[in-house]
């Protein structure tokens, strides 16, 4: 998910939040079909038509049959939006697609701006007639973004409309919209059953005063019901919206015929089904009990607050209730997330063993190592899914944190050089997200120093402890420290939230410097510190940590939080430099390569075994 | 100032801004005047009446003239407020003056609230008659707090009415207001001349669009027209406003009698004088103008936008936009606050040298101790004025870290205990603020962890480099970590902005878990961790800290922002426990007693240069 709010500006190179926003790579260059749009557009009588890469779910992926920003544009970016005019178009990209969108609208005569508010403005002002209406399908974005886009058009002198989808009136062959099946996601998993929600969430309607709150995001849908479905890549969503009422019952938007018996089952007697064709009747339905509606002006498409509005609802501008207790991990929760990271911990070693082994010929590629964590994972025979595209990227091409190897194997692992790989699963019981970087060969002194200096900040966030109330804010600062001091830094966030068995990105706490919620137990988050020398390596070491509640410590006076960790796999001593360490720093590297060891000797090959007895050896 | 964003709540007890906010300290304890306001009121034709501790000035100071709150209730608190209806009373206080609020009001009705919203609201609709007119003078409260109470009064079923000042209609013998002479802040200390600031400020509203800036605030005047005066205890600081417009010209409401002919002579061509009973005639002048103008809506009186709103001025709320630029201290600024510091660190040193001889006894009273350190502060010869009340507390005294010595001798310092000295001085090339703990006879050992776990936090932040950009929040968290560690902490901001011979608390920059403005080069900042023992003892180290300009750092690839620590006198070495330090704790330490030695032994008596040699003496 994007952070609109920070890194807006011309450096934004690398500035996007770290893993709320990874490239959906570089797929099979496509060319757009800007001038069949422009035919419709023209039809419609509006002067131009916004493009979101957002489609009706507002998540972060979207189903081939949403790629409509790939379709007009040929841009196959993750975030993005297009302004195509009759004659002139832009695209909006950030930082880390300046290169591949020119490569992939080449042809075109789109200009490309960058997400500054005042740019696009400017473009408007100077390319369009004057006074044009800019269409916009309000269903493809949040109100938040409408609004944004409306301050924007009107000092431009233009104004924004709401119409029907035009890319979608122009586009021939699209392919269907996904209907995977929608299973139950069972209660030894799920940890509280739909009732038990819908009494949650029924509690906080009626602490708020509002009759029901209009549930947009397909993870709200998710969680709330204990569904799970295969709509998009890499997160096991199926695209659904739902209503919750204070009476403790809820409409899901769905197509019956795709839920399994079992979802069914666990529905009765709160949950009624309806066609989603009736969700703008459902709406009015609503508006007309004029009771207080919530939505969550970012998860909410913009057409709902229009639906409403129009039908004289009282709306009440709220973050979505489910955002905090789906957070807030359940103990069943937590214990399957520790499970997963045991195997996945496993299949790691299987992993970095076998690498060790046969890498040093220096004729591995990328895409093969890829290739084989993901067979090591699969071997497990519990996995989903990957929660994300692996990231496997040897040395320069490290230092592009969001680098995916294209369509061909990918630069080779060669000795002297550094292997990142930033990869995670998604199993039933838990999504693990993961990076380990790997010397492949002998590193420099220098990758030891940068290695060093980034694991320093990454066990300063592991072992620090904090008082209730304390944010992702307060917490990045400690990430930083060792590399501030000298004179380095990484433009990322440190963290992100993590779903279970749902999105690896998941808000809304996370480790930045626009972590403003407060860290609570039984979140779980990222701790993933990094250092890029642009074309020449890149470091990043990262675990998934779950908040533990407060706790007493010894001679203390006041409770503190802490994190668990949560992901087990050797941190490459290769690479290490224990002077740099304090005794408090190699006293948590030793004692966590001691529990490394002891949790998954078991788990692993004895070959494997082996090699995990040396790789987790104390320094001390 | 205070922030109200923050702390709000039952636990308030401590949690304000450290130094945002000290008490007065309790006055002659004075009967308030209830009844003769009551009678005032019942003519006025409201049902209650808003008598808030701010006045026309909205600053942290007010004249004896404007001790409103004090003269109607008997409270002498810093901050408070309170609402007086025809038979039912509220004060409402914060968790530092519980005790003290309950003493002085004793004997009337008066129910003492926190400063929770909801208290107030509910007081409102229990005990005043329905739909109630609530008056209040909107000269006294700015727009900020004068919406909340309006929000406040209705949600209570009521409504919030300006009218004049009740307390001044029923006050007979009321002092007369402050008109103390107001000179000219030299050019050799204030670094910048008045036509330049004007141009500046010029620019600002030109790049702002807006035509001029109504500041209300008499800091911003201080600094915009280089005036100070003597109008409140502890900042040189003269209550007057100041227009200024985008041509660069501005108007002081003053009494042209008050000036010296020195500020007159610096403001001409440029600054025209006009009486300060002309405000709202040039007001009503500015808005039939019709263009844009500016007002912080914290730092303004509510009447100001009620008479331009009147006169149907546009009217836009902005940050004083004399704010920043004062922060960022210029050059002339930076040098003298050094000099100042020099010599205060001078009179520290004597004082310390002082105590040490003469505190073993146990005779000592904190009184004794507090008159000696400002006698040593006089004896420069360039004291104006000590920057605050000095806290002076001994044992259990200190745990309450906004304690201050009432009418007696206070507590005696004795053996075995720890004695907290918090003051500070006002001169002419800078304003100081230090705070130094010191073991009397022997401490025990608890004390000697936790003065050196404060230390640890003080250190970090003394040594932090951080990139531009960085806000307090980021660095607070490097202030607590060793506390956290220890699951210990302390109740206020680890810093706040410190003016140039202007207020020792001055935003918008500080060091805390609210701390939201990016740290400049320039600006002033306070290091001051602690940690309290309730009935016990107390521990804060303080030091100024300066914000240097980017550098580069050797082997590193961005330029870092750092502090430079401005205040020098030693730290109790008796009070440290040296193993618990990293050796660049004790390297930053050692190096700081070295400095401090150098610095100051040519400033220093022979006697005290003997005790500065040993007490500056290094651990390793």
């Amino acid at each position: 998910m994007f952070d609109h709010k920070l890194n807006l500006g011309k450096k934004l190179q690398l500035k996007r939040e770290l893993h709320m926003s990874k490239p959906t790579g570089s797929k099979k260059a496509v060319p757009g079909h800007l001038p069949a749009l422009r035919t419709t557009i023209k039809a419609a009588g509006v002067q131009a038509f916004i493009v979101p890469r957002s489609d009706e779910y507002l998540g972060e992926y979207v189903p081939p049959a949403n790629e409509r920003l790939l379709w007009a544009t040929g841009f196959s970016g993750s975030w993005g939006f297009a302004l195509v005019g009759l004659k002139q178009s832009a695209l909006v990209i950030d930082g880390r697609y300046t290169i591949q969108a020119a490569q992939e609208t080449s042809g075109t005569n789109i200009t490309l701006l960058t997400p500054e508010a005042a740019e696009l403005q400017s473009f408007i002002a100077k390319n369009l007639p004057k006074a044009s209406r800019i269409g916009c399908d309000p269903w493809t974005v949040s109100t938040t973004e409408w609004e944004r886009l409306e301050r924007l058009t009107t000092a431009a002198g233009c104004s924004l409309v709401a119409t029907r989808n035009l890319v979608d009136a122009s586009w021939s062959d699209r392919p269907p919209l996904p209907a995977a099946p929608v299973s139950s996601h069972p209660l030894r998993f799920a940890g509280v059953s739909v009732t038990e929600k819908l009494d949650l969430l029924a509690k906080t309607l009626k602490s708020h005063k509002a009759h029901a709150a209009i549930l947009c995001d397909a993870h709200a849908t998710a969680w709330a019901l204990n569904v799970r479905g295969a709509d998009v890549a890499h997160t096991p969503l199926a695209l659904l919206r739902t209503i919750v009422f204070d009476s403790g019952k809820a409409i899901l938007l769905a197509d019956k015929s795709r839920l399994s018996s079992d979802a069914i089952r666990s529905f009765s007697p709160r949950v009624r089904v309806v066609a989603p064709a009736m969700f703008e009747a459902e709406l009015k339905k609503l508006a007309s009990a004029g009771k207080a509606l919530l939505i969550d002006p970012q998860q909410t498409p913009e057409a709902v607050r229009q639906v409403l509005t129009k039908a004289k609802a009282t709306i009440r501008l709220h973050q979505d209730i489910c955002t905090l207790p789906r957070a807030r991990k359940n103990p069943t929760e937590q214990n399957g997330t520790r499970i997963a990271h045991l195997r996945d911990g496993a299949a790691m070693a299987e992993f970095l063993c076998w690498l060790e082994a046969n890498a040093q010929s220096g004729r591995m590629s990328e895409r093969e190592a890829q290739e084989m964590l993901a067979d090591f994972r699969k071997a497990t025979g519990k996995l989903k899914d990957l929660s994300f595209g692996t990231i496997s990227a040897s040395g320069p091409n490290a230092a592009m944190p969001h680098y995916h190897v294209g369509k061909g194997p990918g630069r080779r692992l060669r000795p002297g050089s550094i292997y990142l790989v930033d990869s995670g699963a998604q199993y039933e019981d838990g999504t693990t997200d993961i990076t380990r970087t790997i010397a492949i060969g002998k590193p420099t002194q220098e990758m030891r120093q940068k290695f060093t200096l980034v694991l320093k900040g990454m066990i300063a966030v592991s072992r620090s402890r904090f008082p209730a109330g304390t944010t992702g804010v307060q917490i990045d600062a400690f990430a930083r420290n060792a590399l501030w001091q000298a004179g380095l830094d990484y433009d990322h966030g440190t963290g992100h939230g993590v779903g279970s068995y749902l999105s690896v990105h998941e808000g809304p706490a996370r480790i930045s410097k626009a972590g403003n919620v407060a860290l609570e137990p039984g979140m779980i988050l990222s701790n993933e510190p990094g250092y890029y020398r642009e074309g020449s390596f890149g470091i990043r070491i990262e675990n998934l940590l779950l908040v533990s509640p407060p706790a007493k410590i010894k001679g203390g006076e006041r409770t503190m939080l802490s994190f668990e960790t949560l992901s087990f796999a050797p941190i490459d001593k290769q690479l290490i430099d224990s002077s740099l360490l304090t005794r408090d720093e190699l006293r948590w590297l030793d004692t966590y390569h001691a529990v490394v060891l002891k949790k998954l000797q078991s788990r692993v090959k004895p070959e494997t075994r082996a090699w995990l007895m040396e790789a987790c050896k104390p320094f001390t």
